[in-house]
């Protein structure tokens, strides 16, 4: 996971997280539930020096925590961290969109629902602070104070 | 972009769109208006023979369209599609999270608005069919119809 993007931008810091082949479907996996390597592997079916690589990466990425659970030796187990958790957005919008784009209605592969009512995912809605609901149509870019020189330039006329 | 990955699951499905270094910038320069392969060059950062082999992969999975917009000699334009376009949501889940969890308040970098009330993004929302927000604590996988023997085993007491 080295040559991370250096733009100050959100897209590419998340793509510094999860822009690989392998990172998303080990995030996958902790929400699923699994802790252990071998829960990792097995149901994220990629080789073990890959998950091996995956796995330090997202805890220096401070996705997972690496905690050792061993009484009589060392186990570990990886748990998602808050600023993991806060990705399950991404996940569920994946979840959205493939079903409906790349599988099609009817067709679904794997679907979320809320364990207590049961009601399946259905959308991902985009909230301003004022309440309201936005689309991509409505969309403008402002920029912040974290920018860079270049980005600053760039987006100058809406800053 | 060879190689994807062959399960039947929406993470997967997403990972092979965007799950690499370049993808996922490509596809935010679309958002953010870019149409030609020098727009895209100049914001994206990228180098030419990676951009051109990501915008091909993107037309190949029918996010972007390439439209032949030249009246004298070929000049092309890549356009969102509506399976390209309904990506959104993840940008701006991205968006959200990178603001807060690495940048943090007060140092954002590129910030989404409404365009005509000027209000900022502040989170993404998930939804069931009933009406109802959902968040991760709540979640749990059912197999649809399209899953494969693997995924429909792996999630039977839950299906």
């Amino acid at each position: 996971m080295a040559n991370q993007h250096e733009q100050t931008c959100p897209v590419a810091a998340a793509v510094n997280v999860f822009g690989d082949k392998w990172s998303l479907i080990v995030l996958r996996e902790a929400f699923y539930g699994s802790t252990r390597f071998k829960e990792f592997q097995e149901n994220g079916g990629m080789a073990r020096n890959i998950l091996t690589d995956r796995l330090n990466h997202l805890v220096k990425e401070e996705i997972l925590r690496k905690v050792d659970i061993g009484i009589t030796g060392k186990r570990y187990a990886y748990k998602l961290t808050e600023k993991g958790k806060a990705l399950y957005p991404i996940v569920a919008a994946c979840n959205v969109w493939a079903n409906k784009y790349v599988y099609g209605r009817g067709n679904e592969t794997i679907k979320i629902a809320n364990r207590k009512s049961g009601s399946e995912l259905k959308e991902v809605k985009i909230f301003t602070k004022d309440g309201k609901t936005m689309t991509y149509r409505d969309s403008m870019v402002k920029v912040g104070k974290g920018a860079d020189e270049v980005s600053k330039a760039r987006w100058a006329k809406t800053a």
